[in-house]
């Protein structure tokens, strides 16, 4: 099957530091709880989860948010527990508590039965998602997949949901270091197989969430995180539809450790808000894009006040390709949509003496 | 009343950075429910804020963790919301909630109708706790007095409890940020006046506990919260009992700021577990002491491994004084009591190398 031409090219060409017009700009959990269409096709769906496994209603809510606003990319609707979930972990949404695992992974013998996922298989779910939002896509914009990273993934199949202190994990850090070596060894060949059949599925750019690798110390944090992204990023298949499929590693609390990522050979870093975007690129902006960083909570401010914060976060980085605009995390459930709006037409505005030099 | 003269100063001298014979250490929440004896009498005494405001309970588990382990200092038994309480915001504890104020403050109202309690009238039990202290001390190591940064108070004081996203607080510091200019100026008062009343009460040192200006962006940290600590810095009063008084930043998640830490005027920057704190040295060492940082998750390690980690901070640091030893957090609850002796004896024995040239 052959795809459609992609329309809009901007998000693709930033993240490999290529010319662009004006900055990119998604947004992640775009698709969310913030949109009351959203809200509306989730109560249809039932639960969350099944919201996930259901192709058409995925994709129903992934396009939503372009429907609002002028996004330079889409990301596919899923979760980064799918992975445990299909490895049989018995993955269970708590109201007020989040994700639970009713068989959570703490022997030597709980990690020896773990299978790797068929990614055509258990998880077929989702690369049906992706092959249904890339025809709904039309060639719009971009799609994004991705996965959560190993070390993320194992906080909560340790714990067996979510946790304030990692106590279980690091506990198995600490005291059995080789054995969490082999879970974390499982998990990123399992990322490799689901990223690489998301990419042969449609996906056109991959990102992959540490969202936890920032409550490491320096070191345990390139030995029990970023080595096994680094064997995720060697293991991709870079290339599809004659074009390069870029890797974003974002690792939330990870913008001390910005220049480690970049060797990763990744090709964009995702960064929170509390991150100097400009300083960093100073450090790592010949070797990789950059992605970010607005404190999500700006958008509680007025429209004035979102476009002087995203100013800022434009001046900081500079003139120039290489910056994709986002949040610095997920958006916030109780953000009015309009100031969503105000956020994508100032990043786009306000942009564009960036790349006065801009030509094709 | 004159005092007994201090037989350990290790801890004040390191904090100057002046020679020792080995790194001090203490560590953060160290008289805490990890202790058996802490929760008996924690049992007696009633509610945690009835164990407060009883000096003489107070002095009972400020000295526990004195009679196991050979600490440098001993910190006051009390916690960073004695202020908002004092303020009359309602504070009360609700099993696996954390701390809740049942007037929380939002609007322009509540923040004028906020008065500066007084450090020897509502704050009185505090003061006392720190006489009787003092007394029970004999000399034996510093006592410690604390207070929270007015960022981190606030957070309470307008969430009205713990929270995970800082929605109404950022909302305020977008939205109305002059308003909240308001409230910082008001809590950074009460805070030098309650810091001051616990100096001439007897510390003999004392930390600015800022556990929430790590989820602010660079220039929000400097903004709303580094700046009132630096006011507090100013305001303090820096000599008593013939020495020094030396004040302790600590902001979890403020590695990246040290240098703009080290511009208080502090004495020492407390850094958590992220922080690389030799490369952090590298860049303050000359102008203030370090405390920190290992991840209270070694705690769950064997000795062995206990060791291990200790050293590699140890090293890290490097050869002479300014280090002061500590945990990157508080003390997990659930820390074998036996793994701390294993600690603190760790750092003296392991530091002495790096102190060779020590000579009073």
């Amino acid at each position: 099957m052959t795809m459609p031409a992609l329309k809009n090219d901007r998000f693709l060409r930033a993240l490999l530091r290529q010319p662009v017009d004006q900055t990119p700009i998604w947004i992640m959990r775009q698709a969310g709880r913030y949109l009351p269409e959203y809200r509306e096709t989730r109560a249809r769906a039932g639960s969350f989860m099944d919201l996930c496994k259901n192709a058409d209603l995925a994709c129903e809510v992934t396009l939503q948010p372009l429907e609002r606003y002028e996004l330079d990319a889409a990301i596919l609707f899923s979760d980064i527990l799918t992975i445990p979930d299909a490895m049989g972990l018995g993955l269970r949404f708590v109201q007020g508590e989040g994700p639970v695992f009713d068989k959570p992974v703490r022997s030597a013998a709980d990690v020896a039965a773990i299978g790797i996922p068929d990614p055509e298989g258990e998880l077929q779910y989702v690369m049906n998602a992706v092959r249904t939002i890339r025809v709904a896509l039309d060639g719009r914009v971009p799609l994004i997949g991705f996965s959560g990273s190993p070390w993320t993934l194992a906080t909560y199949m340790v714990e067996g949901g979510s946790t304030k202190d990692f106590a279980k994990i690091k506990g198995m850090m600490y005291a059995e270091p080789a054995l969490l070596h082999q879970l974390l060894e499982k998990v990123a060949d399992a990322v490799v197989l689901y990223l690489n059949a998301q990419i042969a599925a449609g996906v056109q750019a991959v990102q992959i969430f540490d969202t936890w690798g920032g409550v490491l110390s320096p070191d345990k944090y390139r030995e029990f995180s970023l080595q096994y992204m680094n064997r995720i990023v060697a293991g991709l298949n870079r290339e599809s539809e004659g074009r390069k499929v870029p890797v974003i590693l974002f690792t939330k609390g990870g913008g001390a450790w910005a220049e480690d990522i970049a060797a990763s050979g990744c090709d964009a870093i995702g960064l929170d808000w509390t991150a100097d975007i400009g300083a960093i690129r100073r450090k790592v902006g010949d070797k990789v894009a950059l992605q970010g960083n607005l404190d999500p909570s700006v958008l509680y401010g007025s429209p004035e006040i979102i476009e002087a914060e995203v100013a800022k976060v434009l001046a900081s980085y500079g003139v120039g390709s290489g910056h994709v605009f986002n949040l610095g995390h997920g958006i916030h459930q109780h953000v009015d949509p309009h100031n969503v709006k105000v956020l994508v037409d100032a990043v786009h505005k306000l942009s564009r003496p960036y790349h006065a030099q801009f030509e094709y």
